[in-house]
C-alpha cells in the first residue's frame, strides 16, 4: 500500500503538512531561527507512537467492553547529543483513571498493540528500544 | 536531552497530542471505526520527515544566498500488506520553484540534512530504506 503526504514551505522554518484533508503546521524554535507556529519535527515522531498505539489500545479495551473514564499517553525520548541529534530511545506511559480498570486486560491490550499492531512501533523499535509502563488510578 | 509529549484520548479513536503548547488531533479514517477528525498517526511519521529534512535544507540554502520561490516536499510511503503495518520504505521528493537556482547546491543542501543532520532520517534509515529526489522547476 502506498501512503502520500505534502508539505509545503511558508518562510523561515515555518511548513505547511496535508495528510488526507487535515492540515498539520510545523516550525522550529525562537532559539533554533525559527518562530515556534507549530510543533518540532522530531516531538510529531513521539505524537505518532502516543496515537498509534493509544487508537490500538482504546479499540481492544472496547471489544474487550473495559470502560474507562480517561485514557492518556506519554511518551519521553531520549535525544542524542551529537548530530545527527536522534532519538535512541523511547518510553511509553499508559495512565488510565476509572472504577474497576481491570490491569490484565490492559496489559494485554498494550501487548497486542505493541506486538501485533502498531506499525509505527515496529518501525521505531529497529532504531531504539521502546520501554512501555501502564499506571491504573481510580 | 529528553523530548516529553503528551496525548489524551477523546473519543472512540480520536486522541489530542501536545507538543510545546501546540495541539495535534489524531484520528482514524471511517473504515476504521475513526471519524476521520485529524490525520491519522502513521502518515505522521512522513510529515516528520518532511519538516525535519525540509528546515535543514531551507535552513542551509538561506546560508547559501540560493533564493527559491517555492518549496515542498512530497513524501511517498509504502506500507506493508501484513501486521503490523508499518514503512518498509519512503522517498522523499523536493521540489523547488524559481529562477537561478543551482542544482549542486540544492544537491550538497539535501546531502548535509541526510547524512549529518535530519535526526528524523536518521531514526527511519534504521528501519527502512529512503530515497530522495530533487525537481527544479523555472
Amino acid at each position: 500500500m502506498k501512503e502520500t503526504i505534502t508539505t509545503k514551505w511558508l518562510s523561515d522554518l515555518a511548513f505547511e503538512g496535508e495528510v488526507d484533508g487535515h492540515k498539520i503546521y510545523m516550525d522550529s524554535s525562537m532559539e533554533h531561527g525559527g518562530k515556534n507556529t507549530g510543533p518540532r519535527p522530531k516531538p510529531l515522531m513521539m505524537i505518532a507512537l502516543a496515537g498509534c498505539t493509544g487508537m490500538d489500545v482504546a479499540s481492544i479495551l472496547k471489544k474487550m467492553k473495559m470502560d474507562f473514564e480517561e485514557f492518556s499517553i506519554e511518551v519521553e525520548g531520549d535525544v542524542t547529543e551529537d548530530h545527527p541529534k536522534r532519538f535512541e530511545g523511547m518510553k511509553v506511559i499508559y495512565r488510565f483513571i476509572g472504577k474497576d480498570i481491570n490491569r490484565k486486560s490492559v496489559e494485554k491490550a498494550v501487548n497486542l498493540s505493541v506486538t501485533r499492531y502498531c506499525g509505527v512501533s515496529a518501525n521505531y523499535e529497529k532504531a531504539f528500544p521502546i520501554t512501555h509502563e501502564i499506571i491504573i488510578e481510580e
